[in-house]
């Protein structure tokens, strides 16, 4: 929870009809932490949707609430970007999620490639991922989002090439060159255009040449983030402000 | 240190004649961490400089090396961009020296702005200085610049709005709104324009609607970010990194 405008702001996974239901931590922080009232107002959004709603009641389980009005939330990019992180040692990647939900990210996919240290059991990941789903779920209500983007478990280099090759336009930041994301041709997107851009970014290692390749044979744009080497928890957050600038998203 | 191109990278504040002296910590650090020998390469830098150099001697204190070559470094960005910031609480500084330094920001400037929490005393303040400068020379280090931007004492808001003034063109990323960077009409830099640009960046509060005016009558233009609120140790980087994408650095 924070504060947007001064009004708390939560999430639910779906509204329908008139009333709304606050369950879990949020309800018990609404009355124990906030102390807030029946009758106080606040902002509940569900998939890209604002609603501002009064308090009807408060217990420690379960806050309901009545619909005063409903808007699209005016804080969603009007494009659907797709990060595709190769999986960073330690704790970079907390980093990268909240930055990333700040800068507008629609959907985070950690990718295990050639040169990835990290390389955890997929048994043992769903802890981490739950963890970066709580990051992204403070990082939304932080920033006003008007959805929660999710962080899923990590996919191969393989599946990420073929969910590239299902994104309207997708990019490759190689640390050893490419065109410049500004000379890529992404253009303003209209509200309601629905595109989906996919965003590969490498681990501290970077890439393999053979990686830069497939990508490339596979309609993936390889680009350059310029002359200097970022971090690998650098470039995400470099490549969206971009992305998120070209398109008119910021 | 690290290595850029598979070479150690150092830098020394100038080279005079054929023969380069390396001092203290990386003196040390090229003979016994590195266990570099006479007649290795080594990359230094000096003020946008880039020197290959034998090494001739090597001792704890100092190391002396015989320039090879000397080339404009080509990582250096074409505009010179001082990031004027807000003192954000604990230790987000250092996050964005770091990040500032990547992203190819030419000099930052600490700034006590009226929502600043942390207003520590001039007079114990060189030793945060000092760290951020630590932590400016790393990042050159790793991300290949040719060049340590310097982090300076902090000033006061009227200072600051003494030195936007000067600056080619000048920026404050207000929350409250304003027109988005890419509407400025920033263009690509070329080579040797020498044109500095200004960017002041809010702490944790944010700015009072009265420094935004202040700024905007100073013919500072008052620029938007897009409808999230970024965390104010992630807008400089969003910042940097769209000014960078616009004068054709990244």
């Amino acid at each position: 929870m924070t504060l947007v405008g001064n009004m708390p702001r939560f999430f639910v996974d779906s509204v329908s009809g008139n009333t709304i239901s606050i369950r879990g931590n949020d309800a018990y922080h609404i009355g124990r932490s906030l102390r807030m009232r029946i009758g106080d107002i606040i902002t509940v959004c569900a998939d890209r949707v604002e609603y501002r709603a009064k308090i009807l009641s408060i217990s420690d389980k379960e806050v309901v609430c009545d619909v005063l009005s409903a808007e699209k939330s005016e804080n969603e990019p009007t494009v659907n970007v797709v990060l595709y992180q190769a999986l960073p040692k330690s704790d970079k990647m907390d980093l990268i999620v909240q930055k990333a939900v700040e800068l507008g990210v629609y959907k985070i996919v950690p990718v295990i490639t050639a040169r990835c240290v990290s390389r955890p059991a997929k048994s043992g990941y769903e802890k981490r991922v739950e963890r970066y789903n709580k990051i992204a779920l403070e990082a939304a209500k932080q920033s006003g989002r008007g959805y929660v983007p999710e962080v899923t478990n990590f996919i191969s280099f393989e599946e990420c090439l073929g969910e590239l090759k299902e994104c309207d336009e997708s990019f490759m930041c190689y640390e050893k060159g490419g065109v410049s994301l500004s000379k890529t041709g992404i253009a303003p997107v209209s509200e309601g255009e629905e595109k989906t851009i996919g965003l590969f970014i490498g681990c501290e290692g970077g890439f393999e040449s053979h990686e830069a390749e497939s990508c490339s044979q596979a309609g993936v744009t390889v680009v350059s983030l310029g002359p200097r080497i970022l971090r690998c928890e650098t470039a995400p957050l470099a490549a969206l402000s971009v992305i998120m600038s070209l398109t008119g998203n910021m």
